[in-house]
């Protein structure tokens, strides 16, 4: 394709993209296809010679629009939203015509150098301590691929963390400072009694982690009274034991916005037990919640204060409510000497002069990988096009959706909120007046299994459900609604309500047709 | 934005990509900016109110484009071609209009399925056996972020693989097949004893792979007179003594075209020696070369019969030579269940109907992390519009130019080649009847530094420098090209040879001025 026939191409592109966007309403929220629907239509191998490019993005219209589930639809309120804005899209579109892999500075100075002063800008943002700012020359921010990602990588740091100090307090050791190798004995030592903690809501990615690395994670227990928030005391219980048990506790990951219910842990408690220990890294996990300190007032919900006191990492998404197109994780450290000390691995090919003078920094020694897309552009993009009032205002609207949703749900007969709005999601199940309150915990379960079932039949909403795990009550099953979405409105949100209590008037109908009994 | 202001700042952008474009062979290929060049010209905070777009989009060019290191300009030849197309460009468009996480295939049956057909695609396009593709139930591919994570992704299936075995073989075991959790007290027994194996040629991402677990990585020699290719009996000799000293060998990374030379290590020879032990598996890392599998002529020489026979997984990137714009790792596993019994670890949130009947792929098991961006659109795009033909053309193009450039560099007074062309790739030095046949290798190595720091002071070449580690000579410095960019003409390899002949030259009347001996 020469540059004219880009230019047509694109023209054709961002069209495509416009009529998308002018006809999304109108569309299902999921894609009405079974499993192999995209796979039957396609040829078994590449095409021997070129096809016409005008097929080509006319058969993006015709195959793939179809198996599109609509992230972007209105009625879209499952798992977190995954806002993709037109600045963000345009972002890219620059960010790949002059692709570059992003590893070191003199890959692409801009590269590096837009990607610092982005991660000051959202770090004032959200009011991040100054140890947090690369201004600082402590820590700082680098844009990740997920939160996933984060968490791998604070945990890298966070066992760089114990082992160095394992091996200076070890009895003989003449080890100091920063300016030596963990030796070969201590990592054999003691690499395989590192443990992880979080809470059973800490996301998946925690037990993943602790997969990924062959380490213990535990999964620390949590209440109902505590609203599921991780709570200092059950921590130190837990490690405690481990201590007992001759392992070494070494990360925490504490959740500001936990997936299930939105819950904030007790990261004042949670801080202070670590407080006690040099062993072990605190990572705060905020990927959906995190952007919601830009507005003021949710700072003390958030724990801002606490996170600035204690956290060693913090990580947040923009690629869920931020208004950033997937992928665009912001992941700030306290210490980035750290990260170097326990990523830098630099052969003679990857030698530049403005490196070894220590005059820039090279991203690939804050990651796992090597290479790096351009992303902080869509940062950039974003915030100059919506501005920061502009980005409140449009956290402040999912918020406010929240609440006026929670109010349906309460003046509703048949349904009860299980958890209260935190930010912009909340969790609900069939309850209240039309279900006898002597009707067992698994029955009601089941009965929500059911509206589940129901609700995940139908392609124009799309809600998901979770089960929470507590130590005080039955686990609860029950319909989460993540609001936030860009192009949710007031209208979505009834309209949504509205197949909700349809779906559950009908399951309320049929069990009581069967008696109830029958269903326990 | 709105959709019609999207419609304008999106022709907007193409229209500047187009002068990119259209500008770039009169720009130099590396950006002429200072360290702070970028930071000193932003402003330390996010707007509070938004900006006018088209300002925004005018900036990029202001400000980001004078600090870009020109990738696309056909005389970039460092490091590896970083290939961006316009087909990628529209489509990464396309995938971010329609954002979404692509972590089940829920979430876009379109983005889980066209990713299975075109790994499968790309398995026939490479050769890869039956056991690589998708359709044969058994193995198949997956779309990652980097050669980095697919290494990442492959030591954390070995692992499973050989602790699943050792949790068998261990006496008075009575476990068997796939169905249990690895016990917690085999993992405490063997993680820490186990061991990783490259080469001294081997990529970073081999050495950062075992920072990154807390490993072990052995970096087997190799020697000059094996074109620095990893052998079957140094890694045998090493493998025997890490045995001997109670380690447990468990991942093997071959490379198929290495960095510094492009060399191809023995697989034949390896798989030989790994055949006799049952915990240790083989990755082949082609995260550059083996995008030219896609040449019938050229599959001997990268041992493709032998990666058929003998790995474990296989890696290549298409963003590399592969005319895909970053990211877009091709890494493909001749067991999926392995990876899932590593990677899977799924709370209740994520459950739905397709995946829990088993029709479908959910690739978050299939990597470390969650979420994921729709990249097998670039594929698809791409393949079309190129055909097979076109893309073996292109491959070809980069092979012959580095012929060509061979012979220029054999017929030089002042040079010699190091390295005979891999594919794309050589190295050379100053060389040849120019310098004494009794210079030491140390001042051969200065002079070529010399003419290093001379090249890398200019902003109209780019090659980088490599230093290579062997067993039978000194190690030697010397310069690599790395050819293969879509922009690059013959015109523009010779006039880069030009610069490194002009320079070379001065180099030499410096070193005979002060007569040679005072540099040693």
């Amino acid at each position: 394709m020469d540059i004219e026939g880009f230019r047509r191409a694109g023209y054709a592109a961002v069209d495509a993209v416009c009529d998308y966007y002018t006809n999304l309403s109108k569309k299902t929220v999921r894609a009405q296809v079974l499993p192999g629907y995209l796979i039957d239509q396609l040829p078994r191998e590449a095409p021997k010679t070129d096809e016409d490019f005008a097929l080509v993005q006319s058969d993006f219209e015709s195959l793939i629009l179809p198996g599109i589930t609509n992230w972007q639809h209105g009625k879209f309120m499952a798992y977190f939203p995954g806002i993709s804005t037109f600045e963000s899209m345009i972002a890219d579109l620059y960010a790949t015509s002059v692709s570059n892999p992003g590893f070191n500075w003199v890959c692409s100075p801009a590269c590096t150098e837009l990607e610092q002063v982005m991660m000051d800008w959202m770090a004032k943002l959200f009011g991040l301590g100054k140890m947090f700012h690369i201004e600082s020359g402590k820590g700082g921010g680098v844009i990740l691929n997920s939160a996933s990602e984060a968490v791998l990588t604070a945990a890298v740091a966070a066992r760089e963390t114990a082992l160095r100090y394992l091996a200076t307090t070890e009895p003989g050791s003449t080890l100091s400072g920063d300016g030596f190798d963990i030796p070969d004995d201590i990592r054999a030592k003691y690499s395989s009694k590192l443990v992880m903690y979080g809470s059973t809501h800490t996301h998946s990615l925690g037990q993943k982690a602790a997969l990924i690395f062959g380490l213990t994670f535990r999964a620390v227990p949590v209440s109902t009274a505590d609203k599921y928030a991780l709570r200092g005391d059950a921590l130190q219980e837990v490690i405690d034991q481990d201590i007992k048990d001759g392992l070494i506790p070494f990360f925490v990951i504490a959740t500001v916005g936990t997936t299930s219910t939105g819950t904030v842990d007790r990261i004042d408690e949670i801080g202070a037990v670590l407080a006690e220990y040099n062993t072990i890294s605190l990572h705060i996990d905020a990927a959906w919640a995190g952007v919601a300190l830009a507005l003021e007032d949710q700072r003390g919900y958030l724990r801002l204060a606490d996170i600035n006191r204690y956290a060693t990492s913090f990580c947040t998404n923009m690629h869920k409510w931020g208004l950033v197109a997937l992928d665009c994780t912001l992941f700030f450290v306290r210490n980035r000497k750290v990260l170097n000390l326990a990523l830098d691995a630099t052969p003679a090919y990857l030698r530049y002069k403005e490196a070894e003078t220590g005059a820039v920094i090279d991203y690939r020694n804050w990651q796992l990988a090597l290479g790096r897309r351009f992303r902080s552009i869509k940062v950039w993009f974003v915030m100059r096009s919506y501005g920061v009032k502009g980005f409140q205002d449009h956290l402040r609207v999912g918020i406010d959706h929240c609440q006026q949703l929670s109010k349906l749900i309460i003046a509703s007969p048949s349904f009860e909120l299980v958890t209260a709005p935190s930010l912009a999601l909340l969790t609900f199940r069939l309850g209240g007046a039309a279900i006898p309150a002597d009707t067992l915990p698994a029955e009601r379960n089941l009965l929500n299994t059911l509206l589940n079932v129901r609700l995940n039949a139908r392609y124009d909403v799309f809600l998901t459900q979770t089960l929470l795990p507590s130590t005080d009550e039955e686990d609860v099953f029950c319909i989460r609604v993540a609001l936030g979405g860009r192009r949710t409105t007031m209208r979505d949100v009834e309209e949504v309500w509205a197949v909700v209590v349809e779906e559950g008037e009908e399951v309320l109908r049929e069990w009581t047709k069967t008696s109830g009994a029958a269903w326990a």
